[in-house]
């Protein structure tokens, strides 16, 4: 324990998990340019898949039929699946409102989802223009919601129950409540409204589930509202859930969202798990485990990846100022024969690949750069969660987090 | 020996390469979507890139200081690289003759090149459009060929002295001469108005290498015409070059492409190796080996990989009716648990992926869909040669050929 910082190992069915741990997105059963093998060289512990996109296609019989997610994706390690809630309404809520970023979500991966809120989503926290002429794609309502399939126009409805049924076809080691996901654009009033729905519909996920064999995990939702974040927690946190994830907005800024953690996890049971929903970026992995937070997901270092945004350590020039990123097309790589970051052992790194050929690969749109640009910042992260659970044993959580916050403001 | 097949080594200053062997093809410095590992994985013993590509990106100065091919690309086995002249050449003739699968080459991989009058493309074979208000974007003299950059409009000039120094600043185990390269659309007249210049041309780039580090192939040219055959095969066999490639238009049809390879290859030196460029379907493979070819290239494993055809041995229902390939896609593979082709040793066929999970990594457009075809692909072909190989050593060539060409006729 240093501060609210917490290490464990979460045990599945699939294997341990040792926390502070982050997950992979897969969102349609296949994380972005890497194989199981690569994951595993990798050192990721855990995948999150979302059960929107796998409702869709395949279908959720399809999977089960051929042996669950598992053996579909052919990945032996632990599996997460999101309840399909963001994806259904943001895909409505975005178009409604004209929240950029949301639109731009599909066909991208949006697994980590229940990123609406997030501090970095700038877009997000903008005033909603009404675009009255403009169809809306999901409707919510006390039952669930019904949406428009983004694939096809199709409609669907998705419940408590059925993202259980869902999820359970699915067969992931640990599987989310289904509940109802509100943005910086909602009000007090609207996210009370939502709160309560999502509360609801908790205790009809906890009577809906049939298999033993997963654990299911409660959403806390209550915007950037301490009464409602508070209430939430207290709610979630007092029913048999095997953990809690952290949903929903969380504010318009990372001040914001640090207090959203400081008013929640205290309040829930502290023998049981939280998973942070839709958080990834170095500064708040380190900032969030030092909250209380054990598990993430997000989908920003497959995507930075296929952007060619690399994340390099502070001995590489990584820095809260460039957000440890390294953009590998600049023009100023073009003859450089080193690695991407001399610190890190990923396969990229350790292959003899140079930023000058990377550059060359992302120029020329070889399908090769994916794959070494995501085996790279995947590598990352995973030495980053190592790094934090050793800091944490020895005490030292805050020494790592200095060196990172410091880093050095030398162009990466 | 079997016939005019044959087995041998090549040995390069990056390894040997047993023979008959295919080169798999990484135009821009890359294999499309695999990595070195993933190529010593599939047996790759060579690979191709491509002059006119890396010319133009990240240009040859820039690889040669960066320690070369090799290293630029982290591949430690032998390199071909192919002039350049075929691409110079075919974009400017495919636009002015409106050719259609000529101008859909770029930026798509082209680097196996000469591929301009392959029996299998179809489109080479139409009669040629006058469009006189399209502008020419190569133009050829005695001195070499000047041609406009698909990627920027800038121009360019390639001459055999510019192709080999390129090729020498890359640094292959394996270079071609710079040749001019017809299609079938060409007549007698012109076919041999352009041998002349191949031959004039081969002898410059003998006079123009510099570094005895590298062996120079001649190119036979001749298109279709017996007499430009004998004649190109006589006079480039007759030059010091360290071995020999059939370039050029090989006609209209598998038997034009057969005839052309018996009037050719008797007349060159035996002791010398023999390339056939662009060439790599299943049944040419095995045909064109019983015709004395060594070695080969060709985008097609790499290519039919990337649009979901997966190569298919007879036992699993590939034929000479379906072209050796399966179209993962379709809908009858959608609860199909096994694997592509059980007979292969690849990492995708044995890693657990199912042909219902390759489908919905296609359908989805995952980018591991194209990692895992073409590293079946590739495999598939490697083994195929290894098989040949070992045909030939046993004297069961037609044999083997009988396997493959009789191959049962049911859906693959």
């Amino acid at each position: 324990m240093d501060g609210q910082a917490r290490v464990g190992v979460l045990r599945t069915p699939h294997g341990a998990i040792a926390t502070p741990a982050f997950a992979v997105v897969g969102t349609r059963a296949a994380v972005k340019a890497l194989s199981p093998d690569d994951l595993r060289a990798a050192g990721v512990e855990v995948v999150l898949a979302n059960t929107y996109h796998l409702y869709l296609r395949p279908g959720a019989d399809i999977v089960r039929r051929l042996g669950g997610l598992h053996r579909f994706m052919a990945w032996d390690g632990p599996i997460i699946t999101d309840s399909g809630g963001f994806q259904a309404f943001s895909l409505g809520f975005g178009l409604e409102h004209g929240v950029g970023k949301i639109a731009s979500m599909f066909p991208e991966e949006t697994g980590g989802g229940h990123t609406g809120g997030r501090p970095s989503d700038r877009g997000a926290s903008e005033r909603p223009a009404d675009r009255p002429g403009r169809k809306k794609l999901a409707e919510v309502d006390d039952g669930g919601v019904t949406f428009v399939s983004h694939l096809d126009g199709s409609r669907h409805r998705l419940t408590p129950e059925t993202s259980i049924a869902v999820q359970e076809a699915l067969g992931a080691d640990i599987i989310l409540a289904f509940d109802e996901c509100t943005s910086p654009l909602h009000d007090h009033a609207y996210t009370r409204r939502a709160l309560e729905r999502t509360h609801r519909w908790a205790r009809r996920c906890l009577d809906a589930r049939t298999r033993g064999d997963q654990a299911l995990y409660g959403i806390v939702q209550g915007g950037a509202y301490r009464d409602l974040r508070e209430e939430s927690a207290r709610f979630i946190g007092g029913l048999p859930f095997e953990g809690f994830a952290i949903g929903g907005s969380l504010g318009r800024s990372k001040a914001d969202m640090h207090r959203v953690l400081e008013w929640s996890v205290p309040l829930l049971p502290p023998e049981r798990s939280r998973h942070l929903l839709g958080i990834g970026d170095i500064e708040d992995l380190l900032a969030c485990v030092a909250r209380g937070i054990d598990t993430f997901d997000c989908v920003a270092p497959t995507r930075l990846a296929r952007n060619g945004a690399l994340l390099v350590s502070p001995a590489a020039g990584g820095s809260p100022a460039n957000r440890f990123r390294l953009n590998i097309r600049n023009a100023r790589h073009a003859l450089d024969g080193g690695p991407v970051d001399p610190a890190c052992r990923c396969a990229t790194c350790r292959g003899g690949y140079s930023r000058a050929y990377l550059r060359h690969l992302f120029q020329t749109g070889e399908l090769l750069a994916y794959r070494l640009a995501t085996l790279h910042n995947v590598t990352f992260v995973m030495d980053l969660m190592d790094r934090v659970r050793q800091a944490i044993r020895a005490g030292r959580l805050e020494e790592l987090s200095r060196e990172y916050l410091a880093g050095a403001h030398r162009p990466a």
